[in-house]
């Protein structure tokens, strides 16, 4: 019923949010580095506050770096990862302020605002950041593809193992593929629109 | 090019993203209740870390409540405020863990891994909470509207005026309508992918 209210079709709907799934199995088919560009390509614009663009995304290929990635993960995560097609770390540079004068040019202080406020800028970039990790898991999802975002993981060993500049931290680990056989979980219940709704 | 690399139909991806833009005026067209339930309905299905849903929406609607808003806004977000459709205030309920058992009923001891850490569940309701403003956003695109976010405002003020608990945290203040005349700015620029992406 409410659906009459949106102007996306239907089938898109259903592709980005009401039939995608976290997976947890993925088919041997393989992720493209093209299939990767277009997610980007067209998440790339969506909005953060001041045009910040703090995502950064890694994305696991060699068996090398997936056993160093793995090794970091939670028990329940390992096997997962191991035989997804493709594994991307999602994570922010806390650095991003230097950006900012090409990404932000008309507000030339935004630089120097973040530039000596460590705290300000973590905040920002993980807010920011988790915005800009939303849009991509729409676009796994816009390209046909299921993702797999996990948190459990040693945060720290991974920002250290792949970072070594000491100015990243990541935000999630996402398992990208075509889904396999049993791949998801029955739907956990969502909060009723009332739960999460009001008006003042 | 890499477009071919979506299953996404175009006119959707222009829709949610290529197209979309960061409005900051809107014609006078009402956003009505039943449009926030259809947005909301949609984008209640975006995967976040053991299902949390921390994100809550506060739809300013009387005047008097729009008014108590504008206060703690910046300077430059009055007016395009006061003059909007909608405006609604997405924030984060602190307390989330205490759905958990109903949310994310195969792990029973996630409410009490949350309840003794505060910290961690304020982080936790941050991060998980920006990944659903952003499917927010993205839904309120889906509706045909435009959004035009804003994080200029005395968030403490913010807090206090419309979350007497003290356990809710703002995220973002949404202006929700049809766009008007001049209604956004040129584009900024966006990183390359190459800026973004690394393979190891």
């Amino acid at each position: 019923m409410t659906t009459d209210a949106l102007v996306l079709d239907a089938a898109a709907q259903d592709l980005l949010f009401r039939e995608a799934r976290t997976a947890n199995t993925f088919t041997d088919e393989p992720v493209s580095d093209e299939q990767v560009q277009a997610i980007y390509e067209l998440v790339k614009f969506g909005p953060t506050a001041m045009n910040q663009q703090p995502l950064r995304v890694v994305l696991v290929r060699s068996a090398e770096a997936r056993e160093r990635l793995v090794n970091h993960l939670g028990e329940g995560n390992k096997a997962k990862t191991t035989s997804a097609p493709l594994t991307a770390i999602l994570a922010v540079d806390n650095e991003f302020h230097e950006e900012l004068p090409t990404v932000f040019p008309h507000f030339p202080g935004a630089k120097d605002y973040f530039a000596g406020d460590r705290d300000g800028r973590v905040a920002s970039a993980a807010m920011n950041g988790a915005l800009q990790a939303g849009y991509f898991i729409v676009g796994v999802r816009a390209a046909g593809l299921a993702a797999g975002p996990m948190t459990g993981y040693d945060a720290e060993g991974i920002n250290k193992e792949f970072f070594a500049d000491g100015e990243h931290s990541v935000l999630a680990v996402v398992n990208i593929g075509k889904p396999g056989d049993n791949a998801w979980y029955p739907r956990s219940p969502r909060l009723a629109y009332d739960e999460v709704v009001t008006t003042v």
